[in-house]
């Protein structure tokens, strides 16, 4: 069961990062919220390039529960400049490892963008990383029965 | 009469949460907002998906005033992951009442992006919102004799 | 030579400002940041609407150091719903003037997005941006030799 909820949080302590070329972006938040002892973050801004990215995006008139046929993968060996990258980090309800949830938008080369829910990617030049911690929280991440995927749950 | 104005302010408070399959997403910033004793917010962070989308964008050599013919409305049933969601909420200057001001950016499942000025949109899966109060500040909106749309206006 | 890092900093200090039709968006975000003080910064927000626009992308497959011909540079009058703009500023190693670093996305009136780094605009009808002062950081800008772009690099 799951149900809508609001609760009022902090953001205690913020990290200023630089990824290098070639670096995991997935591998290098997790190990900056380890470094920084950040449980719960949250991306105040991000900018940068980013190459060897994977994402999905949701096909029309999919309905819920999301199947795994609704989702479509798209693979891009780029490079992008990264034009926005908005998400969260919360801890997964079944072992408390980071569960992080990146959603990317990125700029080719035509003047078309491009985008999805993001599953890999690699920092092409360089991304400069706003992180927030946020303190006061106690929602996890759970595979909720209702979607099927893994969503913001409140304990 | 309006004028540019950059002013001090302090985000103090700030409130994370989560909205549900179906929820109208300007209805729930409202309550959050009126909930939560937030008259002037900000949204800091969003992720999620929506559907049953309306938003507009401006036709190419519009000028000032932008007239009613110069928006081009585009109303789609998606659903789309939500890859960004830019904005904030003022208090009218008319009424007092919160004025939403919110630009989404879509994903598609061919990897094109699409998106603009958002008017109306229910939440498909989730929707992660992490929403700043904005305090110190005594700007509003109100309709603007120049441009001819609401506008941050200070007193 | 550089090397990544992560480094603990606050947001200590928040201006809250409309820019105005014509206005310059790089030279306002510069009166701003010496109005008010602000050394480093980082966009928490910003939405509104652009025209002359000029902003760019990297060609597909470019690898590094990234040479002036990788990057396709698009001119476009607009206007455009400024839909996201992510970014931040800070001072160049060399004159400690501050080097502004933006991504943009801009809505079109067909639906699509475009945009990318950008290098110029004007504001179309307002720019509301919310700015974040940075304090506790040592890092500055300065040409990479390993990019050979601007990045940030800690001294």
């Amino acid at each position: 069961m799951h149900k809508p909820y609001a609760e009022e949080v902090k953001i205690d302590g913020i990290v200023l990062s630089r990824l290098m070329p070639d670096e995991d972006l997935f591998a290098s938040l997790k190990k900056i919220a380890k470094d920084h002892g950040i449980e719960r973050g949250v991306i105040l801004s991000a900018i940068g390039s980013l190459k060897n990215v994977v994402f999905v995006n949701v096909r029309p008139h999919t309905g819920i529960p999301v199947k795994t046929e609704d989702m479509i993968e798209i693979e891009e060996g780029g490079p992008f400049e990264l034009l926005s990258l908005e998400g969260n980090f919360f801890p997964s309800q079944e072992d408390g490892e980071p569960v992080i949830h990146l959603h990317a938008i990125l700029g080719t080369s035509s003047g078309a963008v491009t985008g999805g829910h993001l599953l890999k990617a690699r920092v092409f030049t360089t991304a400069e990383i706003i992180l927030g911690s946020l303190t006061g929280s106690s929602v996890y991440k759970a595979k909720s029965d209702v979607t099927q995927r893994m969503e913001l749950l409140k304990g």
